[in-house]
């Protein structure tokens, strides 16, 4: 396989975005990275997409977005793995980059979530649980989340105030991002009083319902050297499923998917996660981030919640954690989110994060945890400065 | 890149499947696949379905179908491009194989459409028209195929018999086809007192709404050696995508996506359309196999329709073209049908399909090509007998 790199990234602000459609959300974002890169050409792009069929009625999205982008007769393909299909688009490009098939592929992901109100996102939301054994019977992404919230509580003393340091510091960070949904602070306070959701998660602890698109650009290391960009290599990816609805898991305060694809992705990397300098990971839920912390290996069960605690995930911490704000600040457009990752990873890493977010020391190695549903899809990946 | 084989196939009957839903429909098949090749292990799945969103609310795929086949954790992918969403599973499967990614990897394919109505079932299919410039405007998809017939007629001469001798002879196939859904024969009589759809295309002109799956296992041929069976080789492998909506191409009497598409299978292969003994082509209505046919260069432009009233397509024929029954005959579960294709075409290079549609002449080469709405995506294979 040969050696891959990302040269160019792009994403729309992210919000509620009346003004743009579906295909210009995509377009703007795909564009910013085609400029950021300075190719003169496409191969192949992979779109990650959770749900058009739900949310604007579209499907044929490959065709939709060459078509809009102005890429005739390009061979464009959308994946899903609900919200993990940005992560699955950054795979399929990796994999075909690597093997040789095409020398410059976008990675893309895009959701128009807010056309449809509330009632139609949670319905389409849903579609990534368990339809007919635990979306019929009343279950909602908040309530399986709550769920795991409940189990690791019981089972770790994992506390109230762990969740909310979760939200301040991913709002904290996001307030520096240009890109993100709400770029503002949030007070432990104002998280513990925002309105309940599914107890114990708060409005406060749950990530937004958004609008948004993000590309990257994938090459192989020789291309990369002539554009004369930066040369962030892809050097490890894994991909991993688990049973789809929450109740046939082993264990709820773990994810699973989540442990396969990293050490999928360390094994091909050749690291652990202490060679790791920072990364951007799937909270959906702030209980998300710390779960996935614990899965990723970071801390060890029952851990996570006091490290963020004492601020270790900070910004000025030991291992940054979603220094783009995350889902919670960020936003949270499904299809979008796996690649929006890499596109703040990979900010960070030439050192042009915005506003003051930008990590000190730095950073080399970049880990990404994108996962879909409750955890039955997970996709890892990590970057590394050449 | 790897030398990729193809060493399991599998599928359900295709039908109005009551009794089976959509997760049962791709397992039948994938185990049957499973069973056929002999293998202990996936590595990998690409599962190609369009709008399970909107056909059953489900989406999140490749997790929900890893779980039901019992391959927990494993790296499970949906992949969509309407109608050639099989064909994609195929092209990503080829791909991670050929990469050196993973060794053994399923492609397959499903849709579980007749359980919403014909009215869901036309508003899901509409999903892979352009929604905004298209669909709100009141087309559907017999409408946009009943304007490229017309347009075929006005500039060619193509008739109303060359448009009926296809659904005669895809139905003579099917009839010996014990998957189809449709299997018996019908007369030109029959098609042409058939009730109208979009004039000049009757409900014997179209394919129906169906409830299918399939699957096939692509391996290296190093492992497709040792497993004992016939080396079916992939040799070449395109995909393409043009505008998404009828009126921004070029020439309706045309389909540029399958023109491209074909062109890349056939330089990887080394071939041209004379090196090919049969094809499986997408006719999801009739004058879509008359203009593939000219598409992939097998007649020049407006000599299709007269070959196949000459019965060059035939079993019998020179060039024979949906042995299977083809999209009208055999069903047309939107997701599955590109993985069905490369079920008939390795059946019929190893001899072993059934009830006497086997071809003659031990073809060696075959060539799939299934495509996606108007013709917004094509993907074309080439499979030769090592």
């Amino acid at each position: 396989m040969r050696d891959v790199a990302v040269v160019g990234v792009g994403m729309t602000k992210f919000g509620e975005i009346w003004e743009k459609s579906f295909r210009d959300l995509y377009v703007e974002a795909a564009l910013a990275a085609i400029d950021d890169a300075g190719v003169d050409r496409l191969d192949s792009m992979h779109i990650g997409c959770m749900t058009s069929g739900l949310f604007v009625g579209q499907e044929h999205v490959g065709s939709l977005m060459a078509d809009y982008l102005g890429q005739k007769n390009l061979a464009a393909s959308r994946v899903e793995s609900a919200c993990a299909s940005g992560g699955l688009a950054f795979r399929q490009a990796f994999i075909e980059v690597a093997s040789g098939m095409s020398d410059i592929v976008m990675a893309g992901g895009v959701e128009k979530m807010t056309d449809i109100g509330s009632d139609g996102a949670t319905y389409a939301l849903a579609a990534a649980a368990d339809q007919e054994y635990e979306v019929f019977h009343g279950a909602t992404f908040p309530g399986l989340y709550a769920l795991m919230a409940v189990a690791h509580m019981e089972k770790y003393g994992t506390t109230r105030e762990m969740l909310s340091a979760v939200s301040v510091k991913n709002h904290h960070n996001g307030a520096m991002n240009p890109f993100a949904q709400y770029p503002f602070e949030v007070t432990k306070e104002q998280v513990e009083s925002s309105v309940m959701v599914a107890s114990p998660l708060r409005i406060l602890d749950c990530s937004p319902i958004t609008d948004g698109g993000a590309a990257v650009i994938l090459t192989t290391v020789d291309i990369a050297k002539k554009l004369g960009k930066p040369i962030i290599k892809v050097i490890g990816s894994g991909h991993a499923t688990d049973m789809i609805a929450l109740h046939s898991r082993d264990d709820i305060t773990t994810i699973k998917a989540t442990m396969v694809a990293a050490e999928q992705a360390f094994k091909m990397a050749g690291k652990t996660i202490k060679d790791i300098d920072f990364a951007e990971v799937h909270d959906c839920f702030t209980i998300a981030e710390i779960i996935v912390m614990e899965s990723l290996g970071l801390y060890e069960p029952g851990k996570a919640g006091e490290a963020v605690l004492k601020g270790e995930t900070g910004l000025e911490g030991s291992f940054p954690i979603n220094t783009s704000g995350g889902l919670k600040s960020k936003g949270h457009p499904v299809g979008a989110t796996g690649v929006a990752q890499m596109v703040e990873v990979v900010k960070q890493l030439r050192g042009e994060a915005e506003n003051g977010r930008q990590l000190k020391n730095n950073p080399k190695t970049a880990l990404t945890q994108n996962m879909g549903g409750s955890g039955g899809s997970t996709l890892v990946h990590i970057l590394e400065v050449a």
